[in-house]
């Protein structure tokens, strides 16, 4: 496909590729457009169109205001008690913007000539009265967004240090009038010295203020700041979920460190202006590789920006002349215009080369898998709460859902398969007098692992006798079908929690029957985090059934991981909770984390992803004796316990770890993020690869490409923690236990190098703890 | 007085001075003592004792089993699967402490030999499960009070970065367990290399580690370093009411600002070691002259902390047989010997030249003021939510405590005659036909000001003619009753708001009244920072009736004034108020600040206080019409105001500043001290002085000496905000104004020099508002 048509083919999968919206903004337009204007822009192939509130009629109104204010301020006697010029409200002659039933479909752009950040208390108010009127005036009108232009470079550059605090109070109040719209603010990626709008203020105007616009010399960008102001807006506005930002794009993208922080913002619009494109070959404005990367990136997101192109033509007038002169050959009716559009898509897409290309770049996206469509985006980003698995009784449909992940259960098979070859090669005794290998699937669920420990048997040949040990009734119904239907009656079911069970029955009478033991254990008893679903504690209860010393249990070990995050999100969707539900933020959430930044780098002397502790199964004799001699109050258990009041039986299961993150730009951290990785079965022989489980970013492709069962888990800061480049987070973090239940503690320290010997704190979060939340033993 | 005596005089003051408890600690004290050994410690001149809660029995007990688990884990497979060793419960032979009618008197200190924040996970376990057990044993015998070892500086050295964070959260785990307990964290002033208690900890017992006990060579001090510990750890413990600190006396004393620190911070203690003192001439114990003012800034606390001599004997065993001497001779039992404790006055100061050197201290300080005693004291960081002037009727009492204020009054009376001598000698034309003055005092109260109006005149012999203009219907009551009793009949009394006060009836009939002017308009209608109670409002509503161009007021201006400050007491005690009020965090208080540190430093560029606006009266009449005009609704106004849907007829006295603090060491603010300071009368004469009230700490002395009519305000932070060292603090603060109430908002950044050119961020507050809890207009 030649890339200078733009022409996207109609193959079967482009309904499945995501659509991408683009709209249009002019920065000169300075009346709202008619509806006959407003229906010619959106057949022109743009979904929605900005509209100014006010007009120039009113701008020269608040010009001449602000101008006699100021002179009459410089004859004040006493300055600080003269009062800043009031705004006249808005008259007919102002304003253009009247509620129509279009009216919603508008984006409105506030007036570009305001300087909220001014360091003349006159301008800065009457920018200010204006914001507020324009919203008020919105709302009112049924307008559902308003886009209002950032700080500007040369506002807060310049000794102004207190601009961005004044406006992101502007906006603070400015949610306050508008309260059913929605905020943008519109702010450039980076700041690029010399690249900043021209738009005169009214600063400018009526002060004679040049602003900073000399190219600095030599002096280097400081790509966060952009972002840094956007974090201090939002911070003051508390995160409020009306409130996003607009992104301007670069020619030069910046580094990916900046794009993965934008990308983790709530970003309504991507903006691109004349100054975005670069020129083809043929002389069509187009983007880079990277440019296209980034946008198929946000693509993917389930509530994806909109595209706004702006000040790239073409006038509404131009659109104009051509749709008139296409009304003259066919004379369609307005409303059969935008019935039927792609009559016209030919013709509009002459006219915008730019949107063409914008649609050229969405079709060149990857079409969307039916199980990505379906279930991993409508999950990103959405807090579920852990399961209690030992107090709850799960439904038949959640087994569905874990059983739909084909690549869990195929390590598994793998597992078990080397596990009885390695058994059999090695002549090691079985637990059964007929010699096969005695399997015990320790929570079967619906059995799902039982069919492939089967299976396993027939693909090594070593024959096996399977136990499916259930503690939920309804599973246990299905497994008793199962076993009819499927495994031919092969599989001894036995309900119980696996804690209770005393092991398979190999004599005796029904009152009293000899119970012998369990050559290879197999479960599937991991959360998010490895060990938060209670596997140790359930494993170390059912170890006794193991045949000592040859038992082996799959999974033989499992590993936590962390790392802290930027997820603004998250941030606010717990914050909004937080009021209904008061342990919202000890919560440690299972998530499809999405939209997010990780903050830590990759660095040779530490690793983004960390581990905090791991588990092994079975547990030595030795520690195991001990446990039982604590559990029944012996000798030598009965009284401290790391938790006062219980016997510590469940002690050996606590753990800590202590962890330093390196960050080399500054940002925000809402949280760390949590992974697991497990070692299903090590192979007899040491030159084997093992058989492993992992959901860590930077190993899942490697250990279980394309494994969905687990969702990472999020352990959330109450305070979003702040940091300066050059900073390392410490991360403590504590399983605790007590002898009934589980729960998870962390706090996050922040350090900044200040020079090459001196490291100084820089704050710190609270001690947060799950123990309201605890998972139940 | 000779100072090796140490006798206290007999002295008339002697009973108000702040009265010194002083305890005893023996930290190689292994046993509780007895009731009889404890009733000679308290014969001997102290107020309390401390007792261990375990004994070296256990001690040796807990140390064998650390080694024996330490010794298994080196021989385990799986170390990470080894359990902790589980402390075994206390028996009697652990153990000398039993509840006992005496135990509620002890303070339990425990055992210096555990070393919570070892890098060692099974040394770590075993000392938190010995802390939890002395803990809970302690609290069921009845103890109220339980002093803990702080960090050791080695083992929060040597890279073991986690330490703190382990021992904050053994101490959160603690104040659960010990619910009746208070928890006291024994911590050095500043860690003086080589100067750490030498204790043996387990860790050097079991481990064989040597801790980092080396002199370091000429490693610089890091003085806070210990306070930074004390603050991560009631951080940790969200400022618990129950956690305070024992602060370590060092032979030399630091800086001040070390001591300001820790001034602000609960401590519980003040404990002096053999290191602490110095030997004077006659071979005494004695204190140098700072440390001698330090405490005696402590005893002016209105709950002034408890000293505690450690390990300078007298031994008990010391005492015991001096007592039994005395015994011999004077046979008194137990009961006499604790009814009549200075029948051995003598003896014991002989025996403890330490206590006895403090009681000599204790002698020395500044006898307690009446006034400070019985109010002073009292109000110490005791907030009171500010007046609602407007909406509110004083109580006649309330009244009368601002009365008791004779130098704002004196400063009042000599405004108003400096300012009656001016006009007359400037002849200038008066309001009224008999060519006295006319003064009107707007909100009158009780009348203190107009008093204190006639007197000018009597001194000045300018005549005068006094109005007093009064809402308060009960006020107004009293004032027509002064007019009778003690004003003769001089004084005119409207009951009227001020702001609808017409002026001086001149002529007319009783139903057309004819109104003159008022020539100096005279209120005291400001608040604890200057504006808060709204005198700019009151003043601009009353305004009308002043005379053009020659009437004044008094005050004729105000500013008002901030400091970001440290006072951890205040923090804790709106935390503990805003479950039940949610907006406790948004309320400007005002308090008696008192335990309180100042962060900013005075530095050429930046003040510590720095002023934030000011107003001026009258307004000039440009102004006054133009608010006019905005209130009636003429063309000028009525559309936008500041705060949308007003008019914006007080915008006027809207306000913003920023300002920058500069701090030198790292520390913590939680909240902004507000103070104010006003220019009551600018003589005529610009060679004469100012007539001011100042109620700024730095300019109280030279203004308005002794004046206590006003306490501070405290704008609140609702987190607290850590700063490293070279850090500036950037407040931003904005007086809001509707057209019905004022409220106030403020925010702070912080900000550190990582280098001569670059400054970054580190951290910011919240943008806190006060708007629901504004002041009604």
């Amino acid at each position: 496909m030649a890339q200078n048509t733009y022409e996207h083919g109609d193959d079967a999968n482009e309904d499945i590729r995501p659509y991408c919206y683009i709209g249009q903004h002019d920065s000169a337009r300075s009346e709202t457009l008619s509806d006959l204007q407003y229906g010619q822009v959106l057949n022109a192939g743009f979904s929605f169109v900005t509209t100014p509130v006010t007009n120039e009629h009113f701008r020269q109104r608040v010009t001449e205001l602000a101008s006699r204010s100021i002179s009459e301020l410089d004859k004040s006697e006493i300055p600080s008690c003269h009062p800043d010029p009031i705004v006249p409200p808005l008259t007919t002659e102002d304003t253009s913007l009247f509620p129509s039933p279009t009216t919603g479909g508008l984006i409105a752009y506030s007036s570009p000539w305001l300087d909220l950040c001014s360091g003349n208390a006159a301008v800065s108010s009457i920018s200010r009265q204006v914001l507020n009127l324009e919203i008020a005036y919105a709302n009112f009108c049924g307008v559902r967004t308003i886009v209002i232009p950032g700080p500007r470079q040369d506002s807060i550059k310049a000794g102004n240090h207190q601009g961005v605090a004044q406006y992101a109070r502007a906006i603070q109040e400015a949610l306050v009038i508008g309260t059913r719209l929605n905020f943008v603010i519109h702010l450039p990626m980076y700041r690029e010295p010399g690249l900043e709008e021209q738009t005169d203020v009214l600063s400018t105007t009526v002060l004679g203020e040049n602003g900073d616009r000399s190219q600095p010399q030599g002096e280097e960008i400081d790509i966060f700041s952009s972002w840094d102001t956007w974090h201090t807006i939002r911070s003051v506005c508390e995160y409020d979920s009306r409130l996003f930002a607009a992104v301007r794009m670069p020619r030069m993208l910046p580094g990916n460190e900046v794009q993965t922080r934008w990308f983790s913002e709530p970003v309504q619009y991507l903006t691109f202006g004349p100054k975005s494109f670069q020129t083809n070959k043929a002389g069509y404005p187009s983007l880079t590789k990277r440019h296209q990367d980034m946008i198929m990136t946000y693509m993917r997101l389930k509530i994806a920006p909109y595209f706004m192109l702006y000040d790239v033509g073409p006038e509404v007038k131009a659109i104009e002349e051509q749709i008139e002169q296409l009304a003259a050959e066919e004379f369609p009716t307005l409303s059969q215009a935008a019935q039927q559009p792609k009559k016209h898509n030919h013709k509009t897409i002459e006219l915008n080369r730019y949107a063409s290309y914008l649609r050229y770049v969405e079709s060149q996206q990857q079409p969307v898998s039916a199980l990505e469509q379906a279930t991993l985006t409508n999950f990103q980003d959405w807090l579920q709460s852990p399961l209690q698995p030992l107090s709850d009784n799960l439904e038949s449909v959640t087994y569905e859902v874990f059983e739909g992940d084909p690549v869990k259960y195929n390590q598994y098979e793998l597992a078990i398969g080397k596990a009885l070859a390695d058994w059999s090669h090695q002549r090691k005794p079985t637990s059964s007098p007929t010699g096969a290998v005695v399997i015990a699937v320790a929570g079967s669920g619906r059995g799902p692992l039982v069919t492939r420990a089967l299976r396993a048997s027939e693909n090594t040949g070593v024959p096996v006798q399977v136990w499916a040990v259930e503690k939920n009734p309804n599973a246990y119904v299905y497994l008793l079908r199962q076993n009819q239907m499927v495994w031919g009656g092969r599989v001894t079911v036995v309900k119980t929690d696996m804690r209770a069970w005393k092991g398979p029955i190999v004599g005796g009478t029904a009152d009293q029957p000899e119970h012998g033991q369990v050559d290879i254990l197999v479960s599937e008893l991991l959360g998010s985090f490895g060990d938060n679903e209670l596997s140790p504690e359930c494993l170390d209860g059912i170890q006794h059934v193991l045949a000592k010393p040859h038992g082996i249990s799959i999974p033989e070990s499992y590993t936590a991981h962390l790392s802290p995050i930027s997820t603004p999100r998250l941030h606010a969707d717990i914050s909004r909770r937080s009021p209904m539900d008061p342990n919202a933020f000890e919560t440690p959430w299972v998530v499809r984390l999405f939209q997010l930044d990780f903050v830590a780098q990759r660095v040779p002397s530490h690793e983004r992803f960390q581990q905090a502790w791991e588990f092994v199964h079975p547990l030595p004799q030795s520690t195991m004796d001990r446990i039982e001699a604590r559990r029944s109050g012996g000798v030598v258990g009965g009284g401290g316990g790391s938790m006062a009041g219980g016997v510590g039986a469940n002690d050996h299961n606590s753990r800590h770890c202590h962890l330093t993150f390196v960050c080399r730009d500054r940002g925000v951290i809402h949280g760390l993020a949590g992974y697991f990785e497990s070692v299903l079965y090590r192979p007899h022989a040491s030159n084997k690869e093992l058989v492993e489980l992992s959901t860590l970013p930077d190993a899942i492709d490697k250990k279980s490409k394309d494994m969905i069962s687990w969702f990472p888990i999020f352990f959330p800061l109450k305070q979003p923690l702040y940091f300066p480049p050059d900073s390392e987070l410490e991360v403590s973090m504590w399983r605790q236990t007590d002898d009934t239940k589980v729960w998870y503690e962390w706090t996050v320290e922040a350090f900044m190098w200040v020079s090459e010997a001196q490291r100084v704190k820089v704050g710190a979060s609270e001690m947060c703890s799950s123990r309201q939340v605890a998972c139940l033993m």
